[in-house]
């Protein structure tokens, strides 16, 4: 029974229709087909605001790609310390930006703190240090957490008024709408952001992601890097259907809230062991070395967090997830 | 009636019928599926030969990733002037590799000639100068002429006998086997090509090029620059699957026989405008600007080659195309 | 007695004298001196124009660094192809630009015909191709022949028409302005130059290049990038006080008009031989293998030009050749 | 009265002796000459073991150019979080090495302990990671302290279990040996460093630092990069005399001896106010802003030390400081 993270799903019927429906007819390649054409107008109803949307592939992708137009070479990305692009994308954001320099900050339950970033940010910089570029929040974080809007509006501000741009990673987005039941605006454009990472992938696309641009400014910049980078598919028509898909059928919303729930049964089911509320689609335990084996004697599989010794595992719920394999880990939490 | 490129074509049956059949249960991600790991093997088979296979989401990727493997960042990349790397990737090469140089070469019909490579290897290398590090060789070629197995093992003895890797793109490597009728292994490792990117896409898959390492001591770095570059997916069984499918259907050959041949006779009905021999799946005519005009007006979409006013213009058929838009550019390039 | 290059030369005594001067009391670091703090007005007086001028330390620094503010990593640089960023700089630009791509083009005697920049700039640019960002022209070139005014203006007036910025690399620039007897402006930023690599070290300097912008508007960018780079010395009054002694003694002047003389007389001497006129400090011979292999043989140091079997051969006198060996190189010559 | 930096300092006499006995005759360019010629002998019998000496014109270049040579684009280099190339020098090394990405680690007075290197070390790495790749380790620390051998050994044998490479960054090398007054080889390649910069400038060259390989494999890589990066000086002769000159003449012992000595008078002056012990020529005081701002007040020139409000300053010796300067900051220290 597989826990290991969201992306251990199988593509969502959906999305796999909407491949099938666009599978018919030749049509201009390199984002000039008709699906792409519809992406800022789907995109744009969604976030309630004119904006400019472009497919990517993966999310380490989108986000290196959104940062290296958002900072310079010499550029500083502020981020929490254990953001997916400071620990678990073998540096790409270095690699895009063509050595862009992450500044990480700690913070708890994964979210950055106002005044952590403004006592970063109030540090003298000068021509001997990298320039402050860009802030990057993940949302929901990599320990399930939520920012709530107040959150990001802060945090944005701040960045703003430094001069930098605001980046979100979400990879998990739809966890933290569903979380939040709030406008997705309101988690955004409206809190300051300034392009988004925005994941369909791990919530039943195959393979598709979104970034945002809510300051079309940075948009031909993007393009060129996008293509330069072997992110701008030839068949471009079936990486846009699947984002319309996601968007239009309210499927993002259905799968979020049933993976939401399943990770707060989890949690409730060991709440004396979690290490971090369970808002979004993970869950963090505090399990102990001998008993995270034994879970795992008994065919379980989940990610370590943290160092082996610290005895901690991270539970993520798949779209698909049978419910009778959450139950039984439920039930195995609870007999120990 | 389009007649762009192949890639404007639609996924191959047997492609999406394997996207349905990797779609059940929950897989382990990033390459660690079943799928995943059937590559190795299915391509060996087809090359008969020990190698590592990779999936990449598009040619430009698996191209870049492959040369930037090949040479250092101070590396030259000796390549044909006309070839998709120097001319229609957006500077790939150069970012993915951190600034390698390429060296592009003339040569009749896009193929380069042994005298010309020896020639320019033969120049005097030192300090100043990026030092000969890959050549690559594009099989069929961006005018749609096809290399000789003789032809390859020349240029890949002259690049070896200089300590230069040989890289291969062969976007549309399944029309270049089914013109020449021979071995894969015959244009590929026997010829002494290192590393190939085997693209499938143009040929019936979604989004799928496999680059494949006859020479395994080049692997884990190409694995870190794939991650690196987000060309590592999350749910690559589905990558994989279409890679599996490509070359255990057969499709690969069913598609570059028909698209071949209706090349053939587009060319047949245009033989004193060809530019260069049809031997794959392009066809380059010197139309004059009017009847290329005339043909537009006419309903066919296809691309100019060369500079506006040469008159020039590429035809590519699509897997999927219909044998009517065949014959209606046929006729309509004969009453010209 | 060696004609390898002007940099073989010493350093000018009025440069050492400089630099004993400036060696006294402790100053500010990192470009806060006074002696830097001079040189946007000794450099705005020479060229007639107010402009930011900054020191680097080699050729190739200079230009890459003015190339990589101009151009955006996706950029096409445009520079004839026997320049010396496309062949002697082991691929500098690239390094500095994240990997940006040059595009060498072809010209008589190492100059660019307007013709020629034209042609290549009315090719249709979409974003598959690297962006058109920079032309690069050598003065004088690397054949040691000037531009003239016109020429300039003619090829920037083309650039700019297309948006892009023009660099001058004028590692010898001194010899050109000796040549011409012009204003130091009517090559540089009357005729339409944006940023100028004004190299003092092969013309008398130890160590000392000008960056000098006469659109200001990309310094601050420069400015980082050339920290970043290890260009900005902290010891910087030492750096700064050679480019005032060589702008403000006249030295510029009298070195380059005795090495354009005796370059003169060593042409004058093989006339026949010539392979270019000899404008700058400069002389290319056709001498045939034999010849030229006496010539080593009789103690004369110089660098082939060319392949190998070609027989050519260049000569470069330094701003401290003694008259005798120029005149012993002459009397060989003639002997021949 | 300044005391920002040693590099505010003049050149040493020595030094500019040696410049003016380099200054006769035409030599062969590019590190072709016989200064040059002998620095790995002289550099070699210095350290008492075979190396390769190379020399880069500044601190930052030396130090990113051997980062680089030492980890790939996917690298990640662990460093002290206070280190020059953590907090200094723009980015260089994500520059130089194409991406790689810093590891800032903790630790008090500047060092690094081993058993914060050990935990760090012993983190599971896997694809998604960046790779570690190097060790660089500072010396004298930036809070002046200076790694006993015994530190060096135990750091370096930790970064060697793992397979990484071992920098130094010497700018005050010397500093640190006359404090221990041990032999170069004890804190270098005794210890198990593998590169070292090892710098001149600030204890009285002009420009000038030898990058030291212990390890010759990575020796052609490193020309090259030195070469494109445009640190290849041509005129070469001038930096290798003034290496040569300070490791030969032994001013720099002499100069490191004096600051050092200077340094701890300072320290005793305000010892209650000392924020790290005083071993090399860096002083760090707890001040408190009206009293820093009153030392200003008095002619006293210096930087602060971490954020604004904290009232810490650094206070550092240049070469050829008048003793008359360091008795009136010890007097005003003494009256506060």
């Amino acid at each position: 029974m597989r826990f290991l993270s969201d992306n251990t799903g199988t593509v969502c019927p959906e999305i796999l229709a909407a491949l099938g429906q666009a599978n018919h007819g030749l049509a201009a390649p390199y984002g000039e087909d008709e699906w792409t054409a519809r992406l800022d107008g789907a995109l744009g109803a969604f976030f309630g605001v004119e904006l400019r949307a472009f497919a990517a592939l993966t999310g380490t992708a989108a986000n290196a790609l959104a940062l290296a137009t958002l900072s310079p070479p010499y550029g500083a990305i502020f981020a929490h310390e254990q953001a997916h692009i400071v620990t678990d994308e073998c540096g790409a954001p270095g690699f895009f930006s063509g050595g862009a320099q992450l500044a990480p900050l700690p913070g708890e339950h994964g979210r950055l703190a106002a005044t952590t970033l403004a006592t970063a940010l109030a540090l003298p910089v000068d021509l001997h240090h990298v320039q402050p570029a860009a802030l990057s929040l993940t949302q929901p974080t990599e320990c399930g957490t939520v920012y709530r809007p107040r959150d990001i509006e802060q945090l944005a501000a701040l960045a703003h008024a430094r001069g930098l741009k605001v980046h979100m990673d979400g990879a998990r987005f739809a966890n933290a709408l569903a979380f939040l039941d709030c406008h997705p605006g309101d988690v955004s454009w409206r809190a300051g952001v300034d392009v988004l990472s925005f994941g369909a992938t791990k919530t039943g696309a195959l393979a598709a992601e979104a970034v945002v641009f809510f300051d079309p400014a940075l948009v031909r910049d993007f393009e060129l890097r996008r293509k330069r980078a072997g992110q701008l598919l030839s068949k471009s028509r079936y990486v846009a259907a699947q984002l319309l898909a996601y968007i239009e059928s309210g499927l993002w919303k259905r799968n979020a809230l049933r993976t939401n729930a399943l990770a707060q049964r989890i949690g409730a089911a060991a709440s004396s062991a979690l290490l971090h509320p369970v808002e979004a689609n993970e869950v963090f335990l505090r399990l102990g070395v001998p008993r995270r084996h034994a879970l795992r004697e008994a065919g379980f599989e989940f990610y370590d967090s943290g160092p082996e010794e610290a005895g901690e595992a991270r539970f993520v719920v798949a779209w698909d997830q049978r419910e009778s394999d959450v139950q039984a880990l439920c039930e195995a939490l609870g007999r120990h």
